[in-house]
């Protein structure tokens, strides 16, 4: 089988950087394109990022393109340093590559993408929606082309990470989330409540550190500043392992198992209850029930542990 | 020990009518006062269901007081007749007392017996929460003098019944929660997460149904509209003992084990999370942790199910 055109949209970002590693590893999918937005850090540096991990993972002939600088009605509002690092790396120094991203503009690319590879292609989006956004407004057609969206984003069962309610990604831009999940495509939505299930532990971490790849190096050295951030929550060093997770389910490793196809609405009013994705989860008492019209499946639980499938893949990724 | 007076307030209705004989069969508290709201049925028609029961159980003591028709900012939608019926108790015909309702209202009850009884009224609250929203705009000193209060309403991490987020009561007034869940008194809130996880079969309705006492009969033909209505969420006769586990807990048989006291902040915004009882149950990880400075208690699991504990209180209880 050929393998599936990808573009990839990430805020690149530690856990970004993992599942761009993973998916520069598989073989399922092609990296037809990748675009960044602002989130974990702004648009312009996690482009640099990204590029710098695709020099270093020998795959200069993936475009990188910048897309939206800022949220669709406010402004940025400048990452989240004690998580992901004043570079949006873990404050590590990647070798820099001299390459650039593309003139195209990330939206620009994604409508491009949609046409060249109709009914193939399939959106991975780990940032906020802003360029997802951007592109459905700029061309609403790329509903019916793009194959599916898989979304790293929104707690249906589960608390926030931003708010009480509001997951990081959709509560960056709840306008935008909005207009994502109202358009016509097929949605595979990868909340916090599984991703948050998924943990990368020091061991795993310790195996990249000892790998004879530099690239497995860097990812072990930016994951540092990552797992002190979650000694508070879970009284140990270890990650989250949010964005592989959606990764590793568009490339087909991971498989959803319990996903109903629900109505998905983005709270998106100044309310208390502002970027939360309220998935419409009533009478699934009987098994995960799929409502007629609906085109986002909410991913509840997967049939596998990540952790050693995204080793694995890591370890074995010869460049 | 003196049973602990309690102000009660209700929408008589269904599992109302099993929390209400629930608390006049418990010998732990003492009913000073019963008003009723406009929820699963009107107020007015709340009152005669209840004086009713109160007769048939011999308590033509306990006065009760008609409240609120209408919630805070808009009119009475007619109440639920497909689950709790025309009249709010099941479509059967109860005996009539030809007792009536006192004149003082839900509200100035409330702000009474709180003044009559300071420090030690528990107000169990298992309706809409207008009358007690209603009692604090009249006086706001009752959050100091009232004992706890006891709620039956909300959903934290499960969805809700009467929206995608909005558990009934709640979402039936949510200026008037909004109001009760700021006030600075001490709130027990038992979510949809408890009460739908404490459920009444058949038999125990048979049970009831061959009781030599007239009000079990009474309960028991009553609880069969409500029966019907769950078949279709839990494929079987049966019923959420929503209202008697509020009471239960107020009562003492029952206790919650897993129940931070955490902020909870109600949606009263007209955008799709109307209704919600946003509680912040981030950084639980590590087990239950009360926030500084919240006062209300979020139950999230209690000790033991209920049904045994009320079927067997029910049973001995000889008016």
């Amino acid at each position: 089988m050929a393998p599936r055109p990808v573009y990839f949209d990430c805020d690149t970002g530690i856990d970004d950087a993992l599942a761009l590693v993973y998916l520069m590893a598989s073989p399922e999918i092609s990296l037809a394109g990748i675009g960044t937005v602002s989130g974990n850090i702004d648009a312009k540096r996690a482009a640099l990022n990204t590029l710098d991990l695709l020099d270093m993972g020998g795959r200069n002939d993936v475009p990188v393109a910048v897309g939206a600088m800022d949220p669709l009605t406010h402004s940025f509002g400048g990452g989240v340093p004690h998580i992901h690092g004043h570079n949006g790396v873990g404050d590590v120094e990647l070798p820099h590559t001299d390459r650039r991203p593309v003139a195209e503009s990330a939206a620009d690319m994604l409508v491009r993408l949609a046409h060249e590879h109709p009914g193939e292609l399939d959106v991975i989006a780990i940032g906020p929606l802003t360029n997802l956004a951007v592109a459905l407004k700029q061309d609403p057609s790329i509903a019916e082309l793009v194959h599916e969206v898989i979304i790293m984003g929104g707690a249906a069962l589960v608390p926030g990470n931003l708010s009480e309610v509001g997951e990081a990604n959709i509560y960056n831009d709840p306008e935008a989330a909005q207009v994502v999940m109202d358009a016509p495509w097929q949605v595979v939505l990868v909340p916090l409540d599984v991703t948050l299930e998924n943990a990368f532990e020091e061991s795993d971490r310790e195996a990249l550190a000892a790998s004879d790849s530099l690239l497995n190096q860097a990812l072990a050295d930016i994951l540092n500043l990552y797992f002190d951030f979650y000694v508070e929550e879970y009284g140990r060093r270890m990650c989250a392992l949010h964005d592989p997770l959606a990764a590793a389910i568009a490339v087909g490793q991971i498989t959803a198992i319990r996903a109903p196809k629900v109505p998905v609405v983005v709270d998106a009013t100044h309310g208390p209850g502002r970027g939360q994705t309220i998935c419409d989860l009533r009478k699934q008492r009987g098994g995960p029930r799929d409502v007629e019209g609906a085109h986002v499946r909410v991913v509840l639980d997967t049939d596998q542990p990540l952790a050693p499938v995204l080793l694995e893949r890591l370890l074995n990724y010869h460049s």
